[in-house]
Parts: C-alpha cells; sequence; structure tokens
C-alpha cells in the first residue's frame, strides 16, 4: 500500500507557504558541542505565532476552494494550533474562523487567539468534550475542520517544510531530533528529510510522563489516548498518537526515547540564559534530550527542533529561579 | 554639499546581502497597544549573530576586491560588530578576519568572536588603547578596516535594509523608535524609510547615562567621545556620536530622547516574560522608551527596533529575578 503521505506533499506545501512563513534561523549552539559534535538549533519558536503549526495550518488552508474559504474555517484547539489557524485565516484573507476551545481555557489563550482575528467558542469541560461538541458545531455549519495535528497529509506536509530548511541551510545535518506529540511534526520532517538525504538519523523526543509513540511502536498498538503520569511543563507533548504518524514512523524515525521533565526544565533554562532564546517545555525537547543522552541522541552535525516559544510567563520564571541543577553544577567542574 | 550616504547605498547593500541574512520577524505585541495604536517589534535579535551588526558588516565586505579579501579584514571591537565581522568573513570565505579587543575582555566574548572564526588580539587597557594600538597593526598588515559604526556608508546601507523590511512587511508603520549608539543604525534606517515613506516619523533613543547624541543636536556640537554617568545595561549605546551620523540626523529624526535604566530593566523583563523574547539592554531602549513616555513616542503603527539579543546570561537572571517595578504594579491596578 502506498504511503498516504510522501515527501511531495512537503514539496508542494513549501511552494503554497514559502512566501507567508518565515525562513527560520538555523544557528550553531556556541555552548554546546564539541567533541567532534555540533549542535544547531532550528528556532520554531521565531516563527509566527512563534510555533511550527502556523506551516500546517498554511499548508492546508492554502488548498481550499472559494467556496470552502467563504464558508470558513474550524479547529478545536486551545494551543499553538489554535492561534495558528486563527493567523492563517488572516493572512490568507479567510473572512470566517473559528477556534474551539475547553471552557476551562484561560483568558490568556483566549485573547491570544482572538489577537489574530479568530473567533473563539467555549464548549465542553475538556478537551474530549470539547472535540466531541465542536466536531457537530463544525460539520452542521459547513466549515472545514483543520485537523490539529493527526491525520492530515497537507499539514504533514506543512510540517515537513522544517527540513527543507534545514538541510537547504546545512547539508551536512546528518541527525534531526525531534519533539512527538501526536507525531505529524516528526513525520513530516522525517520523510522530507530522508528523501533529501536518505541516510539522515531522525530521533524523537517524549517526556516521561506520557510516552505515548515510544509504548505504541513497542507494542504495535495505536494508542489514540495515552495516561499522563505526573505534572508536565511540556502540554503540547502529553496526549495519545494520530494514527498516520504510527503507521509510517516505525519505519521512518532511528530512536524515539523520553527525557525527564527536570531535563525539560534544564533545556529551557540553557536556551534562555545561554542561548538568548525564549523557548516552551514541549519545544526544548530534544534539547533535554541531548543534555541528558549525549551518545544515544549521536550524530555529528545535530539539528534540534526548537518546536514552540509560548511558554507561560509565571513558569519561566519559576523555571530561570530554580536553583542550578545537579547537571549544571557538574559541567562547571 | 549631496549627501554622502543616501537610500541608494541601502538599496544597493540589500541586493548584496538579501541572501546572506534572515528577513527577522516584524511581529506584532499581544500584550501592548490598545486606543488605537499598536506596536510591532522587529526582531534583530533573531537575526545571524544576534544582533543587526552582521548586515554592515556583510555590505561593507561585499564590496572588496580581490586583493583586498586575499590580505584580510580587521576592525577593533569586542562586542556585537566584533562577532559579526569574524561570522561574515566566514560566511564570504574571506580566509583572514583579525578582531582586536583590550586586553581586559571577558573570556566569554573572546571565545564568541573565535567561534565564528575570525582571530582575536588583545591590545591595550581600554577601548581607546585598543583602537590606537589596533588601527596602526591594521594599517601596518595592509588588512580593510570594517568601522564599527561610526563613518562608512556602506555599513550605514547595510544597517538601513532594516527600513526596508520593515515597510515591506507592513507598509502601514507611521513611526520607527530605534536606539542610538554611535548613529549608524538611526541614520540607515531613517534615511531608507523616508526614502520610501516620506512622512514617516523616526523617534531615537538613548540611555539617560550617556545622552550624547541629545547633547550634540542640541549643542550643534559632534561629541566624538562621551561621559557615562552612570552604571548602564546598555553597553551597546555608551560612547560618543559619528560625524555621518550627526550632520545627518538633526534632519531626520522627528525626536530623540532618553530613558531611564530603570524603564531598559522592565523592558527587558517585559520581552522575555510577555513577548517571550530575549533583547540585550541596548536592544530594548525602543521598547522602554514605550513604556516610559508613551505619547511622546506617539504614533499609529509603532515600529520598534530590537536590534540585539546578546545579554549576559546573569544579568539577566538580576532582571528578571527583580521585584516587578511600580510601573508594572500600576498596570496590574
Amino acid at each position: 500500500m502506498p504511503a498516504p503521505f510522501s515527501a511531495q506533499d512537503v514539496y508542494d506545501a513549501y511552494a503554497r507557504i514559502r512566501d507567508l512563513i518565515y525562513c527560520t534561523p538555523l544557528e550553531e549552539s556556541i555552548c554546546l558541542g564539541g567533541s567532534g559534535r555540533r549542535y544547531f538549533f532550528k528556532l520554531e519558536c521565531a516563527q509566527t505565532v512563534k510555533s511550527f503549526k502556523i506551516r500546517g495550518a498554511l499548508s492546508k488552508m492554502t488548498t481550499l476552494g472559494p467556496e470552502q474559504r467563504r464558508r470558513g474555517v474550524a479547529t478545536v484547539s486551545s494551543g499553538n494550533h489554535g492561534a495558528a489557524v486563527s493567523c492563517a485565516a488572516g493572512l490568507l484573507g479567510i473572512p470566517n474562523a473559528v477556534i474551539i476551545v475547553p471552557e476551562a481555557t484561560p483568558q490568556a489563550k483566549v485573547d491570544r487567539i482572538r489577537f489574530y482575528g479568530g473567533s473563539v467558542l467555549l464548549m465542553g469541560r475538556d478537551y474530549n468534550e470539547a472535540h466531541a461538541l465542536g466536531s457537530a458545531y463544525i460539520a452542521a455549519h459547513g466549515l472545514t475542520y483543520i485537523d490539529p495535528y493527526y491525520d492530515d497529509p497537507k499539514i504533514y506536509g506543512g510540517q515537513g517544510t522544517i527540513s527543507l530548511e534545514i538541510l537547504r541551510q546545512n547539508p551536512g545535518i546528518d541527525t534531526i531530533v525531534c519533539p512527538i506529540g501526536g507525531g505529524g511534526l516528526i513525520t513530516g520532517i522525517a520523510v522530507a528529510a530522508k528523501a533529501l538525504s536518505p541516510d539522515i538519523r531522525i530521533i524523537g523526543v517524549q517526556t516521561e510522563v506520557c510516552p505515548a509513540m515510544i509504548a505504541a511502536l513497542r507494542d504495535h498498538v495505536l494508542y489514540e489516548e495515552y495516561p499522563v503520569t505526573g505534572p508536565s511543563v511540556c502540554d503540547a507533548l502529553t496526549g495519545g498518537v494520530g494514527a498516520l504518524s504510527f503507521s509510517m514512523l516505525g519505519d521512518l524515525a532511528t530512536d524515539v526515547l523520553a527525557v525527564k521533565e527536570t531535563s525539560v526544565r534544564e533545556a529551557v533554562r540553557h536556551m534562555v540564559l545561554k542561548e538568548k532564546t525564549v523557548v516552551e517545555g514541549g519545544g526544548a525537547a530534544a534539547l533535554a534530550a541531548v543534555l541528558e543522552q549525549p551518545e544515544r541522541v549521536g550524530g555529528k552535525n545535530v539539528a534540534l527542533v526548537m518546536s514552540g516559544g509560548n511558554i507561560d510567563g509565571a513558569l519561566l520564571q519559576e523555571i530561570l529561579a530554580a536553583a542550578p541543577s545537579a547537571a549544571e553544577n557538574r559541567k562547571r567542574d
């Protein structure tokens, strides 16, 4: 069976969106590396809406016909995807974008989505309820549903455009390290990267409190939901996996590993204080993997996908105010 | 007398450098604005080497002939300009870049310059001595001197390319707010912006502890050196003014104002915690002006040039750990 998603989807997506997005920096770390190993940050935290999600949203929304555009678009997401759909609609002149979020969504997230021009509807007590009610609303109103990330090759194609930039910015990259939530980002990245550079190594990273993809690949079971076993600073990385990603990632990923939450906090701290870049928890997971398990991550010229920069200000202050970790102290010795 | 620097220098510079730099984001602030006023951050802190200085360095160095390239380039700067010349030489394949810095330069700054491939020479007890000794060294070795910022139309032309991007990214911008050190950045920006949009307002910002350009324009005296009257978190904004900038800025700037050091710290804090972007003190001066004197800054669609992101990690921690200022508390009421 041919894969329902291929590198051609990524090339096509890039042709549609490249003038609408930033080619984000691929900047080498001054602080990390050595011993024949160099690390390069792909700074999607500096993308429009401070997240890679705008790539997928634009990729999908640039394929809509006049009637779909006239009726409008919708999604269910209080996070970066919701803000990205709101912003993308504005960029494309789609007059109606409805972003459905759970009733308990913090006002700051609602304000952020509205800032970009979309309408916010509050539905349901949690994300599952919001999704059920929202899907019915979207169908009833004839809106086009913009999948948050699970199973749309157009969305995957947009996320994969990151690889086209990375390998143009530095053709010597041999390893790409990428966080995994539902799996759309890493699958898009892996398919495009391997088309351009077949031997490239793809390393996925999850948080220890929700290693859904690791379990899914190990058990050969599509865990569309998965328990979260503790507090996490990586909201974007918790939840189940997408069917399309699950069906492809076993062949694409060199390794998928879980990192400790303490490593993620250390990575956020490192990025702000040493690399002078604000990243959100999930967006720092690739660096957390390097700090925690550098040999397992491996590679000589390693690109770390820093996927987003929307961290809560109070959380960021808490992370920065914390005493340096044992690992940081060790490095100072 | 025709101006020795015009918008044509900026257009020519952009043709030479545009494929070598990032078109940095112009992102609207979600937190600021209201009352018919919108603020847009031009994020040169996300530029290569985390500063606008790479624009001027590349603009100059792309005009060198084969013999000049073969002999190599040099400058006297321990800051962003030194790192930019080091990096630009690498990007352009110029084999020899000598960066002269005072003997007391912190190791981290030396390491940063070397990281990009340039050679570092330590000369003199302070910047004045380094400049005197360095100039002699540069002449003796037949190197091409890349002026840090004072008086080279090629450098000014590079810095001015920021305006071409701003006005393409948002043609409705009516005011640009920009920090002033020697004056190269604001002069480049003003000349290009006024060529494209003659009524645009240009607001310069200095730190209260070294208002050299304000004094120079008021007194009609070229202060090539100027006292620094207190501690500053804006090292890039202290020192005297450039002759070329001084000769032009009186006609170009709508206003030049000084901001308090406490406002600069508040601006850095705001950028990190609310806008999720790390800026250095001098790089945050434009925002400091808006926080401190919004009516005087004025404008409806206001671009704030965030000129650099290289802040010392310990200083950043100190600024973020500080209790919220009275102004911040006021805004929360």
